[in-house]
Order: structure tokens, then sequence, then C-alpha cells
């Protein structure tokens, strides 16, 4: 990179989720490496359908500037879809829509940060929040995560040692890339230690509808009396992620700030795509599609859990009760980096644990399989060849 | 605004331009103030059939993820179509689509700077870019511009006094609010200047395709032997604002930071937006398009000139030869910010001067005046009611 980009972006890396990605374009590469929804989960029919609607109706609605807040009547529906379905949101609170979540975590760093301060978040976590974090010259202290979610010991532990820390991090459900849900007790206890030490919390929640196993987990925002939550989330894994509308849940104390932040980021999120979303609450059921697409992931997560089982036993992962993401640690024996180069040239893409720690450098054991993408044949295959190149080594 | 927000936020108010715009949602007021294209200059019909061709293809190609560069087909025929129209792009540039303007601004100062920075740019000037600059944290040199342009000898002795200054932000055509073409001997000389000091250009264009008057000038990007410049252009103007497509020529050096600076935004644009412009450059011909909405500008601007000159005489101002905006001096016993005051008392608004100032303190006794919005009606209207009001004084 060339000395003249700023000394916060000099030693940047784009997210190798992306570059993997860009890689697996070739068709005949087993995507395990991607965090799309499945296609067949996209309600396509109901997007051509509400798009013709709009522009037949009012297409100078759709193509003039919007406010930065987001589309009004798609803030109310979500308002009101928020409540009800996830207790979510007092009046105190205001929802306002981005192009993606990924969007709420860089506005909310650059309102919450400067330069050098600290935020605490899982290790690991998801490689393009950490870039967002990064790209704003944030230090990233990570906090192990057991298989119920962020150790709450070693959290309390942090925020002692790290008194610059502005907000707290999680992906309290089926983590990416851990795949592991926080507790109940444990979202108390992390909410108690935030509001303790005058920390936010970022709850960030693209998988939370998309539990396949258990009982929904009541959200951090739901337990918010003191207005420190920000909340994200996304129709990216519910409709589909080109479309990029997300949406934040955003207290009083950062409302003006939070705005601010949208409207120098891009002004505003595009008008049709959220009139898209609003005509979909209208004349869809969302939450009959939820239940519909947690059927597909169910059936994918179990294939590919039964595979793993089946194929390489050898392979440990906890099974997670939903999202789109299996951690699977690989045996002693194995070099993580050079098996996932052997399983690329195997026309297998999976991504490498290291992407998701806050050293890139850090020993890790693990990988990252997703099962939404691939088809059902695509998954027995898959792990089929990664048995295969496991019994090289 | 909450303590709890970081330092490069505690200061920051919301663009004066987009409060007052929410503020002229009222139909009854006649809005001046705004920036939007003409809504007769939006190809609706154009967008409607390309959008329901694509989403009857291929729906789900438009609601996948796309990559962080952008829809390749659509960069290459950016690519192609720049370089034939303003001679813009070498080989070693990259076309890098962005969700409007603002996010180049963005991105450039993201990955340019780091806080406490300086960046020099016209004053007045777009105080959408002037806030993403804040947002991060930067500190703002303003160079005075004349009626061709950013002052040159001004600029050397800002450069002199700013060791620490990263890039020259300029709107070359049609200026932001100062409605002044940058000449071409002034274009040479900035680029000059900046390569002797190391310094990049952002050279913001959103409103080069909309000459009504006189012959283009070579942009400033289409001299860049040297990779400094970064291009900013956008379909805002063109085809419509809500629709958030625009794109950036970034320079080799700069372009894995930039395309990582996307990432960490929103991950990519909106691909069915994306798409829309790729099948409207297919399908119909923008060259065309473009022509036909100067005529609408031509119109609008000359009205509103005509009107000026004879209803308020006492106003002065540099008749610009296209763009959106006049920017209009008032007479020295006027209050310009009691005028806009009263102005919306009287059902018509107008941007108050001082929101494009570095320092919205300073002394200021302009106000800008937007004539693509207005209907006709509404020009001879509005320009009358500023008549009534400033013979109140």
């Amino acid at each position: 990179m060339s000395v003249l980009v700023s000394k916060k972006f000099a030693n940047m890396k784009p997210s190798a989720t992306r570059e993997i990605l860009k890689a697996t374009s070739d068709p005949n590469v087993i995507a395990f490496a991607g965090g799309s929804p499945a296609v067949e989960a996209f309600p396509c029919d109901a997007v051509k359908k509400v798009s013709a609607e709009i522009l037949d109706e009012n297409p100078v609605s759709a193509l003039v500037y919007g406010v930065s807040e987001g589309y009004e009547p798609l803030r109310q529906t979500l308002k009101g879809w928020l409540k009800k379905r996830s207790n979510i949101g007092t009046d105190d609170d205001s929802v306002i829509i981005t192009a993606g979540g990924t969007q709420v975590i860089d506005i909310t760093a650059r309102i919450m940060t400067d330069e050098g301060d600290t935020v605490i978040c899982e290790e690991p976590s998801f490689v393009g929040s950490l870039n967002a974090f990064r790209s704003h010259g944030l230090k990233l202290k990570g906090v192990p995560i057991d298989s119920d979610g962020m150790n709450i010991e070693a959290l309390e532990k942090t925020i002692k040692q790290n008194p610059d820390a502005k907000f707290i991090y999680t992906i309290p459900n089926f983590q990416n890339p851990g795949g592991t849900t926080l507790s109940l007790e444990k979202r108390k206890a992390m909410y108690r230690l935030a509001k303790e030490n005058g920390l936010v919390i970022l709850e960030d929640d693209p998988y939370g509808t998309l539990r396949v196993d258990g009982e929904d987990i009541p959200s951090i925002k739901s337990m918010d009396t003191d207005g420190i939550v920000i909340y994200a989330g996304s129709f990216s894994k519910i409709l589909a992620p080109g479309i990029r509308v997300a949406y934040a849940v955003v207290p009083k104390a950062f409302l003006q700030a939070f705005v601010i932040g949208k409207q120098v980021s891009d002004v505003h999120t595009g008008v049709l795509n959220q009139m898209i979303i609003q005509r979909w609450y209208e004349e869809y059921d969302v939450d009959a599609h939820i239940e519909e697409i947690r059927k597909i992931y169910r059936k994918k997560l179990n294939l590919m859990c039964d595979c793993l089982d089946k194929y390489c036993p050898e392979i440990e992962y906890v099974r997670p009760q939903g999202g789109l993401f299996l951690w699977a640690r690989l045996p002693e024996n194995i070099d993580m980096l050079d098996y996932c180069k052997r399983l690329v040239e195997n026309k297998v893409a999976v991504v490498p644990g290291t992407a998701f720690m806050i050293n890139e450098d850090s020993p890790c054991h693990y990988i990252r399989l997703n099962f939404s993408t691939p088809s059902d044949e695509n998954i027995v295959k898959g792990i089929e060849i990664m048995a295969r190149v496991l019994k090289e080594y």
C-alpha cells in the first residue's frame, strides 16, 4: 500500500472473506466460504411484484432524495414489528434505516469513538465489523467465547484493563463465526457491566430471526431501560443481501449524532430499496416467510452436521441453534491455513479462522463453514472432499 | 448532544440544507433550498422498464451479495463512457461504484487522513462534504473563490501554511454553492501545485454534465498523468438521486485502500440499483438524455435570472454556466439570516450562505438558490415573494 494513505489504513488488508468470495465466483468451486442466504429463500416474486407497483403508481416518489433517517412508513412499520415480535424499542428509541448492517457498525464506531479509543468485542468475531473498527483507527480488545457466548469474567477483566473503551460489540445470536448464542444470564450480566462502567453495547443481530432449534432468548436491547444499547437488524438474511437495507434502533442520547453519521456516509439509503421492503410488509406475511426460510436452514444445517459427523468425525464443532455458520475445529496435527489452501485446489472454499481473530497471526485451528449458500448436493460433495483432503495429512 | 459521543462528533450539527429540506416537505413552501434535479428530468419509464426486465429475467442476480468494487458490467460501461465523453481514466485508473457521491468524499477522507489532518477546500463549499470531513476529525482550510474558481495565489499560500494537508477538495464545474467554474488555466495550476507539494486532488463533479452555456472545460482528472486525482461522478443529477448510484475514478496507488473503505462502509452498493443504471446505458441513449435535461435546466436557470433581474435588481449574482444553483448576494443593509427566516414565514425556503462556510459564524451576505426543483410558476412566485420581503427592510 502506498505511503500516501492514512496511518490508520496503512496496515489494513481487504477482508479475507470477501476476497475468497471473489475467488469463488468460479461456479465450479463449492462455496462454504460465503455468508449469503440460500437463493431459494429469496422472495423473488414478491420483490418483482412490489417493485412494479411502486414504479407504476408513483415512480417519482422512489427516485427523489429521501431523508437521512429513512423512509418514514418503513420506520413506523419496523417500530411496530420489532416491538411486537421482540419487545424491542421504547418511546426514547428511534429506528434509523441504513444501507446494510455493516453501516450500523461503521456509523456507531464513527460517532462513539476517536482515533486510538478501544472497542471490546468477542474473539473470534465478524471480520467485516473488525475492519470497520480498524478503519477508524480503533484498538480492539477481544474476549473469548464459551459455548454460551462471551466469557463474562474475561469481559469484566477486559473492561477494568481498558478504561478508554467506548463500547462492547456483540453478536448475541448464532455468533459469526462462533455459532454460539449468548445465554439470558450472560445478557443480563453484560448489560449490568456496561451500565456500571459507562459503556454502550452495540448489539449486532443479523441472524436472530434464523433460529432453527430451541427457544428465542430476549435481546439485550429489550432490557435497555437506560438507553445504552444500539441494536442492529438487517434484511440481508431474511429478504436478500443485494437490496442493502438494514436498520438501527438508536437511544435518544445518540440519535442526532447517528443521523449525522448516516448523512455524511451516504445521505440516505436508496428510496426504491426501502419502499420495496415497506410494500413487502404491507402485502405479504413477513413472519410466515421467516418461518419458511427457517425450514430451509434447519434442513441445510442438519445435513451439514450429519455429513461432518459421518465423513469428518475428527473435526469438532458445537452445533449452532441457528444462523448461517459452523465453527469447526481441525485436529491438532493439521496446519489450518495449508488445509484451506488445499481445499481451494480441490474446489472447496472455506474461511480460515484467523480471518476472525484480532491478530490474524494468532494460532488458530478453526475454519468457518457456511451451510446456507451451497446446494444440498454440494454440501455432501464438499464435506466428502474435506474428508479426503484431511486424510492426505 | 450527549457527552457520550466522540470528541470529533460533539460539535457537529446536522446539515442546514437537509434540515431545511425536511422543513420544506410542506408542499406549500416554495423550495429554492433543495438540490434535487427537476422531477420532469427523471427517466421514470426507463427505470420502470429496465427494473421489470431485470427482475423478470434473473431476479436472483439482483438480490445476491455483490463485490465491493461494484457491478462489473457497469464498471466497464462507465470506464468506456468516461473515456469517450470526457477523456477520463488511464490504464492505471479503476472505476469503483459507490452509494452516491457523498460516499466518494467520505471514503477518500477516511483512507487519506488521520484525525487532526488538514483538507484544503473552496470556501464556500458543499456543506455535505464539509461535514463528512468534520466527521473524521479533520481541520478545514478554506480558499476563496473568484468568478473563475478557486483563487490560485491563495491556494498556494494555504498549501505553504499547512504542510499537514493531505488533499485539495474542489468542485470545478458550477461549484456548489458558488456556481463558478474553474478555468482551464487554474485547473492546470492547481494540478501543478498539488503535484509539487505531494497533495492529492479530490475532484467532485456531480454537475459537470449539466452545462447549459459555453464550452466544456477538460476535467483535472483528464490531465492526471501522475495518478494523484480521485474523481467523483454521480447519477443523482442525470438519472435520479433516490437511486443512490455514483462512482469514483481511483488511481492505482489508492485502489486497495479505497475498496477496503467501501467494504467497511456498506460492503457494496445495491445490486438492483447498479443493474438499473447498466441496463439504462444498454437500452437508452444516455448522452441524448443529458442533452434533454440540459434544455430543462437552461430554461429554468434563465427564468430565475430574468426574475431576479426584474424583481430583485438589488441582489447580485454571477450567472452560472450550468449546475443547479445560484449564489446570490444580498444588499449590505439586509441581515441575511433574518431575511432567510422571514422568507420561510412567507413560504419560500432558501439556504443561508453561512451553511457553506467553514465557520458558520463568519459574516456572510449570500444565500443559495436552487432553480432545478421548483416549477416555472413557483420560480416566478418565489422571486416575487423575495422582492416583497426585501422591501420590508
